[in-house]
């Protein structure tokens, strides 16, 4: 393994795919050397980052997820002329497709952003798919994540989709770290709503009906009109957007380009009142502090004292036989005992 | 100040009103020295707490907070007897009316419980009355109405209100410390949902449309279908429970038995199921962690070399010109550096 930062830094801002590749092994690596490796790389290559459309995807198994995001992929690494005029209406994109599931074993790698799941964007020149950081917390998978796009970002990457499968709290991570969280929904039989999961729809920045195709067109229809309801009151658009309810489908490629052109729409509304900016100077302070918070309690549970007596302390508290003040305080004070977290 | 914990102690478990008062005066201080001897307080009265149901209350301004609560209060400390046979029907409740105000300022106490917005009520010998302690962030203000709420349990009071505007996220605080969330709602023109605070639903017990009187009523049973078909996907059931809507008229008394029973009827289902005691084991749990971790931050804080450098940091990463990663890296070093937090 090669120690010299500039070594990686050079060969991202190279756009070499090899050592963009080996960069990211960096950054997923637990080893503090690589850690602190990939820290010095990752700050140094920050200047080149932010230039991308960071669009989160989520989606319960079966919604199409895959295929969809390889139709959007397919379509953006493709520039688009107008059919009678040579006149370019889009240039061609470089897509990232990144993920972000604590559930993947270290083992077997992630399902998700499989690269036998996109057999054809896999193989496109323009796109660059990696699979979700195995194992660990969500926290430390989603920490991952965040700075492969940014690597990603400073690899000339100007399209970074991150998906996720919506487990535990995942997508919150995803939002959290993208411009545009669009969740995919299927229009089932009967109650739509029910398949939802608890405040998804409250960060949603967008949503798309999928399989919107066949006999389901009548279905995603009705299904749009339940999930535009839905979102009336249960996203209130605290700033210049209010989620739209699209229908689409990824396996007959109809509908894709109006869910691109939604995310356009909002970064081009929200690009103009700073409102963009804004979220993401707020989303890498909240990034920053609930690293902080993380450390913290890292710190806290190394301490050995801690270990010993948080079995018995937690105990007394579930048991309602030490107050949950005084359980705190006894904890807390075995810091300064201690003297160092 | 008399600084010897069984003179509280017993007073409390005497049930003596003066000392009651005294020792909520000491849990709400700031001064060290009496937070600790109200933590010695009330961790030995916490073998006489638990024995109450614990209500939480919220609504918007307007929504006839303070009536409701004076009305329900009002039922409760007057034991029901059969009309006609002299059966007794419920006892005599003793009420403590608590609140969770983060926005109260020191001067002028909240305007939460105040008594002389429950005059009936605050003259009742089973009824106690106690303003949110004031000034301090939501976290000290929760952790103050908790104690009290403990120390009022232990001085025999069997039913505790806590109740809150729903400033910041006081209503996620008081939802933690309470067996049933109950969220008052008005029936107002048109759009019913969009006077709803994002995740108020979520953690709702149970819901109550209150002014159901005079020309009211139809607009309150329509506001019921609209809240009822909202919860339906707002609030899914995750346990043996789903949120009812009721509607009252704290004004005419009318309703209020009826929101009363929806109480007993979950406390007695989830009493049964073992859900509750489960609930409470959960909440006492928490709320050490979130005391835990409130402290880890106020060390960080503290911590003056941090103090000095988290301006220029926290400018850099909002600037883009640190990753977050690695300022919060350095930001912890500090506290190795330091020895202690």
């Amino acid at each position: 393994m090669i120690d010299d930062p500039q070594y990686y830094i050079q060969g991202v801002l190279e756009q070499n795919r090899r050592i963009l590749s080996r960069t990211i092994t960096l950054v997923e690596s637990s080893l503090p050397a690589h850690r602190e490796l990939a820290q010095t790389i990752v700050d140094a290559l920050l200047p080149y980052t932010g230039k991308s459309v960071r669009l989160g995807i989520t989606g319960v198994p079966g919604v199409g997820k895959s295929t969809f995001i390889e139709s959007l992929g397919m379509m953006l690494v493709r520039e688009k002329t107008h059919p009678l005029k040579k006149i370019k209406l889009r240039k061609a994109h470089n897509v990232a497709v990144l993920a972000v599931d604590p559930s993947s074993t270290r083992s077997g790698g992630s399902v998700l952003a499989d690269k036998t799941r996109m057999e054809k964007l896999s193989v496109e020149e323009r796109a660059f798919i990696r699979p979700s950081p195995s194992g660990g917390t969500l926290g430390g998978v989603a920490r991952k994540t965040r700075e492969t796009m940014l690597v990603c970002e400073a690899a000339g990457f100007d399209v970074i989709i991150v998906e996720t499968v919506g487990v535990g709290q995942s997508e919150t991570a995803v939002a959290s770290m993208v411009d545009f969280f669009l969740v995919l929904m299927l229009a089932g039989a009967g109650d739509e709503l029910q398949g939802i999961k608890k405040g998804v729809l409250e960060i949603a920045d967008g949503l798309a009906v999928n399989k919107a195709d066949g006999d389901n067109v009548e279905k995603a229809n009705h299904a749009k009109k339940e999930y535009e309801s839905a979102l009336h009151f249960l996203n209130p658009s605290t700033y210049s957007w209010t989620a739209p309810v699209l229908t689409c489908s990824a396996r007959e490629m109809s509908g894709i380009e109006g869910v691109w052109n939604m995310v356009l729409e909002y970064i081009d509304k929200l690009g103009t009142t700073g409102e963009l900016a804004e979220k993401r100077r707020k989303q890498a302070l909240d990034w920053m502090w609930s690293l902080v918070e993380e450390g913290l309690r890292e710190r806290f549970r190394r301490n050995t004292e801690i270990k010993d007596l948080l079995p018995a302390i937690t105990g007394d508290v579930e048991r309602g036989e030490t107050a949950a003040t005084l359980a705190a305080a006894r904890l807390l004070s075995l810091l300064d005992k201690n003297g160092s977290v």
